[in-house]
């Protein structure tokens, strides 16, 4: 069975939980805390030099990391996937713009929430990443106000990738009522068949536990 | 005729350049100087509403913007993409990476030192910044003592994603030089057909200029 290396409280992760589940392709989750450097560990080390979850084994042993890679490799040839040559640009360029410009400005001040380090940050460093942050749901709120999705006309893992950060970012305190483009688009993605929230949402794991 | 907005300095752009010179695809650059918010203008914005070169524009007027995205795209069905489903995943998590782990740390000292900002920077920025790139380069090291390519036995545009910024990462204060695998891959890299220099190091345009 395939394996995610997970942490339940990450978007990232998320989004491979998610589109696993859309996909119906059973996996089993071990859970490594990054608070407690799990993610560091000489094992761990041995499988993604980066030291960074979310990592995917496959059966035969082969590791796969970096969350949009991850959904890359299993969307291929599902409908998750772009359909022609620029649809899966279009689609490596929304990923490309998250893991850059969207997910280190609002991962990161929901981050620095969540495990009490706001404190330890400079007044300049927060404000940084809440202009910056701002400026990419802009940017998002922009497409979204023309179309429904952000490649073609269906819902794909561009959308999953900015799904899994963009509708937890008042935990990082954005406030999203200011982007109702956004809002509407959220809802059609809790819309879609077999959805399943993040997991920290929830309560109880969203999948099967070794 | 494609035309790429672009900016000499970048390594970004320098990615697109390169891999359009191997694949000797004629285009036309538009220089866009960042340092004068030259990517900041209503009429680029119209172009990527993210503000940043680079951007491709299609000669039937389609944009299409992040440097590994526009790799991606140029490179499908050529020897410089993955040869299967399996080698597509790992150079996306190498290109990931580079934008994520690499590319934040290593081409923003560049730029710092560059643009001279750092003495707007606190040391503890520019400390993470070294921090974080050098965990980057040594995971570069690491793969690349094992194994002469980032992905396959061949040059792809993972190893053109990393090679931009890493081979001047000495213009940001690295030291290449405790690197010696990366060092060697570098030579490799420059030895391929038809290569052509971050064309700051040139001189002169690398390409034809409308």
């Amino acid at each position: 069975m395939i394996r995610l290396y997970d942490y339940l409280e990450s978007g990232n992760a998320y989004k491979v939980r998610l589109l696993l589940h859309l996909l119906e392709i059973p996996f089993e989750r071990v859970e490594l805390d990054i608070l407690k450097r799990e993610t560091r560990t000489p094992e761990f080390l041995a499988k993604n030099p980066n030291g960074r979850i979310p990592a995917v084994e496959l059966e035969d042993g082969r590791v796969l990391f970096e969350s949009n890679a991850i959904l890359s490799y299993f969307a291929e040839d599902t409908p998750y996937a772009g359909a022609d040559r620029w649809q899966r640009a279009l689609i490596l360029q929304w990923m490309f713009f998250e893991q850059y410009s969207h997910e280190p400005n609002i991962a990161t001040l929901r981050f620095w929430h969540f495990a009490k380090l706001l404190a330890d940050k400079s007044p300049q460093e927060i404000a940084a990443k809440r202009t910056w942050g701002e400026a990419a749901l802009a940017v998002m709120e922009q497409h979204l106000a023309r179309a429904p999705w952000f490649v073609g006309e269906r819902f794909t893992i561009a959308d999953i990738a900015l799904f899994a950060y963009t509708h937890v970012a008042g935990e990082g305190g954005f406030e999203l009522a200011r982007y109702p483009a956004v809002q509407r688009w959220i809802a059609r993605v809790e819309a879609q068949p077999c959805f399943v929230p993040i997991t920290h949402d929830f309560g109880v794991p969203a999948s099967p536990v070794p």
